[in-house]
C-alpha cells in the first residue's frame, strides 16, 4: 500500500491511529498545529507541513482528528484545502462534532464535488494502541467503502454502518459518551454511599461487574473509584461532549434530565482529580 | 433432602423460587397473605397454613420476600413468631429493604437466640423460573453456609458474600437497583434524542451493546425502548427502591444528585407504560 494519505490532528487519539497507518504501510502527509507532536512519525517517514492544505492530495483522502467543530471548520475553510480536495477527494471526520456541524460540512464539500464522510472515533489512547477502536461511520456508500480499510488500519476493530446521511454517526458518538458519563457518575454516587456504609466497594464493582453490567465501562470506572483514582483523568471532554449532546437533543425538543444534571456535575467536578470521599476526610468532631 | 423449609411471599419472585425449592425435594410449609396465590405450590405438595407462626419449625429455617420493610416488620412481630423459631434457627430475609432495618431485626431476632440473613435476590421472575438470579448475602458465617443451598437450590447461578454485618447485602442490591435505572433512563433519553434525529434506536442499541455495553441491562432495556414497550413493567418498585437508595445514603451524608433526579423521573412516569415519543405524536401544527 503506498498511497499517501492526508492526516491532521496528531492528539491523544490521532498520534496512536497515524502511527498504526504507517505501520500498515500507508504513506502520510501530517499537518498539527504543534508541530513537534509529529516527530516520532517523522522518525518513521511521515512527511510534516506546515498548512493544513499542504496534506491534500487532489481526489485523494484527507482524515483530520481535532478538538472541536471550530478547530475543523477553520482547517477546512483554510486557504485552498476544499479547492485542491476537488472532485473524488474524501474527507473523512473523525472529531467529535455536533451532527449539524458535520452535515454543513458535507454540504460544504459537496460544492467542490468531494465527500464529506462522519466517522468519530470510540476508545481511549490505549486503546487505538492496540487497534481496539469502535468506529461508527457515515456518509455516501461508495467514498465509505473507500476508507473502511483505512479505518480498519488506524485500529478500528469494529465498523458500524450508520447509512448515508452524514451526522448520524456523530449522534452515536454523542449518545455513547452520555452513556459512558452516566454510568462513571451514578458509579461513583453508589460506590460513595456504599463506602459511607462501611461496605467494601471493590466488592461491590467485582459482583456488579460479574452480574448485570459485565462491561469494559463498568469494570475501569468501577476500578477507578474503588482504588481512588481520577475518574475522568481531569479531562476536559466528557464537559465538552455533554454539552454537544444536550445542545444536539435540544435542537429537536427532546428532554435531557440527565444530562443537564450531568453537565452540571462535570462542571464542577472540572479540573478536580476525582477521589472518593473517606471516612478520615470526615469533619473531626471529637475534640 | 426431606428438609422442611418455612416459606413467607409468594408474590413474583417468591412463587418460583418456592416452586424451585419444591422441586428440589425439600418439604415447604407457606404462607402467603392472599392464600390463593399458593395453589400451585398445594398442588405439588406444598401445606399451606394460615398464619406466619405456622411456616416457623422450632431451629429450623424460615425464608421471606416480602413488599416492604412494613411487611416483614408485621410477620416478625407476629405472635409467637420468634418465640417458635427459636435457638439455632435462622430468618432468611430475601426482601429488598433499608440496611437500618435488617440491623434492626437481626438484633431482635439475637434477642431470642435465632440469626437473620439478609439475601435480597437480582432478578426478574422469568430469571427465577430459569434459576438464573444473583444473590449477595450477608451474616454469621455458620448460618450463612447452612442457607447457601437453599439459596441455590431456589434458583441462586450466582451468590455473593459480603461478610457478617448484616445490611451489606441489601446496600448492595440498593445500589444495583440504582445503576439498573440510572442506566435505563439514560437509554432513554438517549434514544429519544436518536430517533428524533433521525436515526435508528435500534441500530444505535445494537452497535452499544456490541462494544461498549454488552450487558443484559443495556440490552434488554435497551430493546424494550427500541420496541416502544413498557421500559419498567409499570411496577412501583423502581421507585420504591430508589426512595430506599436515597435515605441510605442520606443518612450518611452521601450526595443523591443522579438518584433524587431518578426518584423524580420515576415518580412523574409511575403508572404509565412508557413509549418513546413518535413524530406523529408531536402536536400538528400544520392545520
Amino acid at each position: 500500500m503506498s498511497e499517501t494519505i492526508g492526516f491532521i490532528g496528531l492528539g491523544h487519539l490521532g498520534l496512536p491511529m497515524a502511527t498504526n497507518l504507517l505501520k500498515a504501510g500507508y504513506s502520510l502527509l501530517v499537518y498539527n498545529r504543534t508541530a513537534s507532536k509529529a516527530e516520532s512519525l517523522v522518525v518513521q517517514s511521515a512527511q510534516l507541513v506546515s498548512r493544513p492544505v499542504d496534506v491534500v492530495t487532489s481526489g485523494g483522502i484527507v482524515a483530520t482528528i481535532v478538538w472541536d467543530d471550530a478547530a475543523l471548520e477553520s482547517i477546512v475553510m483554510s486557504d485552498g484545502f476544499l479547492e485542491h480536495l476537488g472532485p473524488n477527494g474524501i474527507h473523512l471526520s473523525m472529531s467529535t462534532l455536533l451532527p449539524e456541524t458535520s452535515k454543513k460540512l458535507a454540504a460544504i464539500h459537496a460544492q467542490h464535488g468531494s465527500v464529506y464522510i462522519d466517522a468519530p472515533i470510540f476508545g481511549i489512547p490505549e486503546a487505538a494502541i492496540a487497534q481496539k477502536l469502535w468506529i461508527p461511520f457515515a456518509g455516501p456508500q461508495k467514498a465509505k467503502e473507500r476508507v473502511r480499510p483505512l479505518l480498519q488500519a488506524m485500529g478500528g476493530q469494529g465498523i458500524f454502518d450508520f447509512g448515508e446521511e452524514v451526522g448520524a454517526a456523530n449522534i452515536v458518538k454523542l449518545i455513547g459518551n452520555f452513556l459512558i458519563g452516566s454510568a462513571g457518575y451514578s458509579l461513583k454516587e453508589a460506590l460513595s454511599m456504599a463506602e459511607k456504609n462501611g461496605v467494601d466497594p471493590k466488592a461491590v464493582v467485582d459482583m456488579l461487574t460479574q452480574t448485570l453490567f459485565p462491561a469494559p465501562i463498568y469494570q475501569s470506572y468501577g476500578k477507578r473509584i474503588a482504588e481512588k483514582t481520577v475518574l475522568f483523568s481531569q479531562s476536559a471532554i466528557p464537559l465538552k461532549d455533554t454539552g454537544l449532546f444536550k445542545k444536539t437533543a435540544q435542537q429537536v425538543e427532546s428532554a435531557t434530565p440527565i444530562a443537564s444534571l450531568l453537565y452540571e456535575l462535570l462542571r464542577s467536578d472540572e479540573g478536580k482529580a476525582y477521589t472518593l470521599p473517606t471516612a478520615s476526610s470526615k469533619p473531626d468532631t471529637s475534640s
